[in-house]
């Protein structure tokens, strides 16, 4: 049997759950809250405190990365790997490019509009073992000062420079082929859909605007079961008009940034991620 | 055909080096300087401007770990993943802490003792283009730290604390099993032979001193032919005593460090690493 545990708006949830649904498994769900991730049980679980992990018959695989790449070899049907060694470590390079950098990136937006007034309306004592990043000290550090400096950190200006250059490549690949490593839906899809969803939650679809073979992957992404299946019954009325309420109110912030770093027209794709 | 662009003693070169005597490959080496990396010529090939990257009949491979369960999958024979898919996760387990983590704690050690100097007395627009961390902006900031602060910077007391609980999770895997994972030798063991041997190289070997089962280990990976073939050519009579010299000096930086983090008796393993 699987048993996910994971929580609705987590991004490392979303790429577990759409490989759950692409292999069409059946799962047990345990939905967890931000503070039961601090708890003994579950640190027995994921000494890391984080979402997801997943328990098959008993055996507990964590990192959202390692699970999917899991579920394919454990589950080899309705496969989310290309076949030819080459077209693999093609989407290795973009689930590498989620871990390495793009999750980050994307803490570091999310933090900013849906969790820092949580976090600075809370007692120090508190503060230090619920904080993110418990056993990461990048994202502790990063979480701090965005804690300390909010829109004026470094952090904010990166992440977003990093996330405007993704959405070049992300453009590109997809005008290449019908997904982003050939004509099978993959990993890479996978990764790049939560990335790109968790943009637009965040009111930030505009950067998008002028990238039609994105918008054209997106919306085929969007299109499959699995999204609705991921997305859809973990996510309440609720939580989609208060993000939506959320982006308009951090909008000029980001403006602010995006202009600061020179705006979408500074998006080249780096090589990096689309060499064949 | 394979080629590889390397530098003998980058461990990630290193990595890639194993795997290929591993499997018994043929390979044509093309053997970089560091000033190399920053040519037009190979940042076409790799644009972050770092080794290795491997040239299969024309195809360009970049990134360590992904070189690596390349070679994996093209080349099956001599395998280097075990079979079971459970296995198999716990193999990337290894292979992902030396990408998230290890990699940057064995460089900020690397950097203190064998790079620091040399970057000190590098004119200032030198440096901006020849510093670590071209397409990383995290290595580039720990890289400035470490010019900056030298053995107070933070990072150098964070990387040693993560390596001295390395060190007893290695121990405690190689108790268990023949290999890390299993009785097999697997990428697992690559990525962290290089980490310990990196170790030993900086004069930090006293760090296992009471942990028998990993000294055992070492001693049989380091008796695979794999590690002459991927380490002596590679390195001189003169890097090598350079080396020793260098560990000498910097021996008590490292004790005033390690004491100021209560020493290798405050390595306790994670459970992270070594969950079946």
């Amino acid at each position: 049997m699987i048993k996910l545990y994971h929580i609705g708006e987590s991004t490392c949830s979303q790429r577990v759950r759409l490989a759950l649904a692409e292999k069409r498994l059946d799962w047990e769900s345990v939905l967890m809250t931000g503070s039961e991730l601090r708890s003994t049980h579950y640190l027995a679980l994921n000494p890391s405190g984080v979402v997801p992990t997943l328990d098959h018959d008993g055996h507990l695989i964590v990192e959202s990365r390692i699970i999917c790449e899991y579920l394919e070899e454990a589950f080899p049907e309705h496969s989310l790997m290309p076949a030819r060694a080459l077209d693999r470590q093609r989407v290795r390079r973009w689930t590498k490019s989620y871990d390495d950098s793009l999750h980050l990136a994307i803490f570091v937006l999310s933090f900013m509009c849906w969790m820092r007034e949580r976090y600075l309306n809370m007692p120090q004592e508190g503060l230090q073992s619920c904080l993110p990043g418990l056993a990461d000290p990048v994202k502790r550090r990063v979480s701090y000062d965005l804690l300390e400096k909010g829109w004026k950190s470094e952090s904010v200006a990166v992440s977003l420079q990093r996330l405007v250059t993704l959405i070049a490549e992300v453009n590109l690949a997809a005008g290449e082929n019908r997904w982003l490593v050939g004509d099978k839906y993959s990993l890479a899809d996978i990764d790049m859909l939560i990335v790109v969803q968790r943009l637009s939650d965040l009111g930030l679809s505009e950067l998008w605007d002028e990238h039609a073979a994105l918008s054209v992957w997106l919306d085929r992404a969007r299109g499959r079961a699995s999204f609705e299946e991921a997305f859809t019954p973990w996510r309440s009325d609720d939580v989609i008009a208060a993000n939506r309420t959320r982006a308009k109110a951090n909008a000029s912030h980001f403006s602010e940034v995006i202009s600061s770093i020179g705006g979408s027209l500074a998006a080249r794709p780096s090589p990096a991620n689309v060499v064949a």
